[in-house]
Parts: structure tokens; C-alpha cells; sequence
């Protein structure tokens, strides 16, 4: 596979704690600011080689100034190992993981990795016989995600989503016949959310292992809206949350 | 044009205010309730025939149990008339309006009517000769958003905007460089959220006419997200803020 590179602290950052050995070089930009180092800190003591560039440089390796400092060059990119993904989330505090049981479009499964990458989602889990796979349209529609994404396809996804419950996370799955509202539940904590496929919505043996399940108001004609939409409104109700309850101490609410 | 069904309180409602002339027929429960009955009733004073059914014939008639009581028989469906949908915005209280400025992807411009009509926008605002038109492909995907609900093509965009602003609503437009989050705005007076094209994002001139310009928080390597995406997380931001500026008297700041 040709080597790829990307950038911005997020994927960097997350693709070193996830698969540092697929990481054979990282740019790092020799003014990049202690606030930008300190978020990249427990990243880089795992990177085998570290460059110091200038901005300009980087930018010019990149393609964009969008770089935020860093960029890192991969040997290869894939999916992760079960293993590798619960190690990557062992390391992450209070972490988001978007959890997809059959999303079968290319193009809907590729705005919900765009999406994913945009909000800054640790993992993205996929059931690997009931989702599409990662073909050239899902990455061409992901923008870049399907590459810096961190992803795992799992055999046995409610196993799965079993082992993230035991690793602290909580389940909130997207059903339009729930009972709460996005909003009336608290996302600040560590979450997996869990999306069905494009029409039937989560399988019930999926469903019945959420902690909560929630639906999104519907107030016109249609009875739901585009899968990665909803999964676009559901993430950044959590960036939100998340944001009000870092602005606001104390308002976190204990487990 | 055929003849088309459409059902549920707001696309119901919204039709008879918007085009009372084009609803052949009005099928109402007999029992509808009292809440329900008064949701609709500033409506059902323009319909020519309103017919009292049962439930059940409502279900037969719209294949859904999902009718919420109501469905309007039309005998054809089309944009509205810039003066119509003036007078539509001008009968309701802190309109919602959706204007999009150049989407030129029918699978996108699908999703985006999908979203509005979810999110219960009561009017789409297309630049005509730079969005993509109601093809069917955009039919299919809206999901039967295109029908239902309320769109006005206008020839200049701007323009149009301006006498927006002229009847009390608020432009917020997205831009990805804007320096107040779309959570820093406030968004429960009466809005008009304009949205760019795939890729170049509002042009000068329409971001300058906004009253307010905001951007969703970007934390992966992506620079942007979906059109539609992007949409629905405003969209639905206006009816978060909505929802709590409703349950919390006096929180609603004046304008």
C-alpha cells in the first residue's frame, strides 16, 4: 500500500496512540507553541522519528496551512485490530465512539466518517458483514477521514459493544421510537453511539444492549432523516455537552 | 400533475397557509383532540372541504399510522410565488427558514430538503439559477420532503434576503472561518440560516448581507462536512435552543 500522510493534532495524536508502528515519520513544526506540544505530549514519545520543519515546509508537504504543526507519514493504513482499538481507548479519557450496525451506502458511510473525523471521534466501530467496506467511493466521499480515522470491524459487534461497556463507556443508541429525546440525556460522559442502518434502524439484539436509547424531534412529513445526518446532529450534541460542562465546573454529573 | 397525498399536523398546516388553493381536500380524525384540532386550526379555516374520518381510514389512506391525525389531498405541487412565500413567513411567529446558496449536488440538495422538513422549517429559499433544480433524483432522496415542503426558486438571492431581514427574521449564515461558534449565537427569534455551496461556502456577497456569521467546531483533519451534514446540526441547534428557550420563561433574551 502507498505510504499516506496526514496532519492536524487529532489524527496525528490519535494514530500514534493507536498504531504507532505504521507511523515511520512525524513533521513536527519547530515553533509549534506549548499548547499545541502539551496535546501532542503522550502521543510523540511513541513516534520513532520525529522531524522539527518550519511552517512553511509543512505546509508545503501537506498541501494546506491547515496543519496545525504536525503531520505524520504512514507506512500503511487499515482498519485496527480489536486489540489495538480497546488499548487505543484505554488510553483516552471520557472517549466518543461511533458504533455503525449496517450503514450499506458508500456514500452514507463515507459523510459518516467525514463526520466522525470532523468531531473528533476516537474510534469508529463497523460490523464487518452487515456494512459496506471501505471502498475508493466511501473514501472519496470521506474526504480524508477513511485514511485518518481510526476504525475497527468487528466479526461480533454486540460483543463488542459488551467489551466497551466494561471499559466504562455507556451505549446510547439512535431509535425513532424511543422515549427520550437526544437532549434529555447526558452525552459528557465516555460514549458509544450506536446508529443502524439506512431505513431499519438498529437490530433489536443491538438495541436491548443500550443504556439508553434516543430519538431525535421529528416535526414535518418524513419519519426520519439521512443516516449521517442523524449521526452528524447526535455527535455534535455531544461536542456541545461536553463543551458546557468543561465551561462550567461542577456541572458534570458524577457517574 | 398527479394528484399527491401529504399528512401530518405541520406539512398540513403549512400547505394551507402557503397554497390553500392547490389542497383539493382536507382529511381530518374525528377525534383528533383538542391540542392537536388547535395546532391546525388558523389552517383548516382556508381549506374549501375538509372531510371527518376514522383513524383507521386515515392510516388506509396515508399507509402510515404516523398522520397525526390530518393529510391533504393536492392537486398538483410546485415552488411558491416570492409573494407567497412572504405572506406565509408573515403568518408565523419566529419563523425557521432554510436558505441555500448554490447547492449544486441533487443528493445533497435531497438531504437538505429531508433534514428542513424534518427539522419542521416552514420555508426553503433556493438561489435559482445556481442551485441544482427538483429533479427526480432530488425527489427521492428528500424522501417526500419535495412536495411537502414549503420552497420558493427566487432569481436573486440576496434580494430576497433583504426582504427577510425587512419582515424580522435574522440572516446566519455558516462560514467556516467565522470567528463565533454556531453555540454562541442565539438562534430562537426568527431565523433564516443560509448555507453555501459544496466546496466554495457562501459567496461575499451573501455572507455580508448575514447579520450573524458561525462556524462548527472542526476537531479532525477534514476541513469541512456535508452540506447536508452541516444543515442538520444547525437546524437542529435552533431547536434545542428553541425547546429550552420554551421550557424556561424569561430565559428567551429580547431582541
Amino acid at each position: 500500500m502507498a505510504q499516506r500522510l496526514i496532519y492536524g493534532i487529532h489524527p496525528v495524536r490519535q494514530i500514534l496512540l493507536a498504531r504507532a508502528g505504521t507511523v515511520e515519520r512525524v513533521y513536527l513544526q519547530s515553533d509549534i507553541g506549548d499548547e499545541r506540544q502539551a496535546r501532542l505530549a503522550d502521543a510523540l514519545s511513541r513516534a520513532a522519528r520525529v522531524m522539527r520543519v518550519s511552517a512553511d515546509e509543512l505546509r508545503n508537504l501537506t498541501g494546506t496551512a491547515k496543519h496545525q504543526g504536525v503531520a505524520a507519514l504512514l507506512a500503511e493504513a487499515g482498519p485496527l485490530s480489536e486489540g489495538a482499538a480497546r488499548d487505543l481507548l484505554a488510553g483516552i479519557d471520557q472517549p466518543l465512539v461511533l458504533a455503525l450496525d449496517g450503514v450499506q451506502d458508500p456514500r452514507n458511510f463515507g459523510a459518516c466518517l467525514r463526520t466522525a473525523d470532523a468531531a473528533g471521534v476516537d474510534l469508529v466501530v463497523v460490523a464487518r458483514h452487515r456494512n459496506v467496506d471501505i471502498t475508493p467511493v466511501v473514501s472519496k466521499v470521506a474526504a480524508g477521514a477513511a485514511e485518518a480515522q481510526a476504525i475497527v470491524q468487528v466479526s461480533n459487534l454486540v460483543r463488542f459493544l459488551e467489551t466497551l461497556k466494561s471499559q466504562g463507556l455507556w451505549l446510547v443508541g439512535t431509535d425513532d421510537a424511543a422515549d427520550a429525546s437526544l437532549y434529555d440525556v447526558d452525552l459528557t460522559t465516555g460514549i458509544a453511539l450506536v446508529v443502524g442502518a439506512e431505513g431499519e434502524g438498529l437490530r433489536h439484539l443491538t438495541s436491548e444492549r443500550c443504556d439508553h436509547r434516543v430519538r431525535l424531534p421529528m416535526h414535518g412529513s418524513v419519519s426520519s432523516l439521512n443516516v449521517a445526518v442523524a449521526t452528524g446532529i447526535c455527535l455534535y450534541e455531544c461536542l456541545r455537552q461536553r463543551s458546557v460542562a468543561t465551561r462550567l465546573p461542577g456541572t458534570r454529573p458524577v457517574r
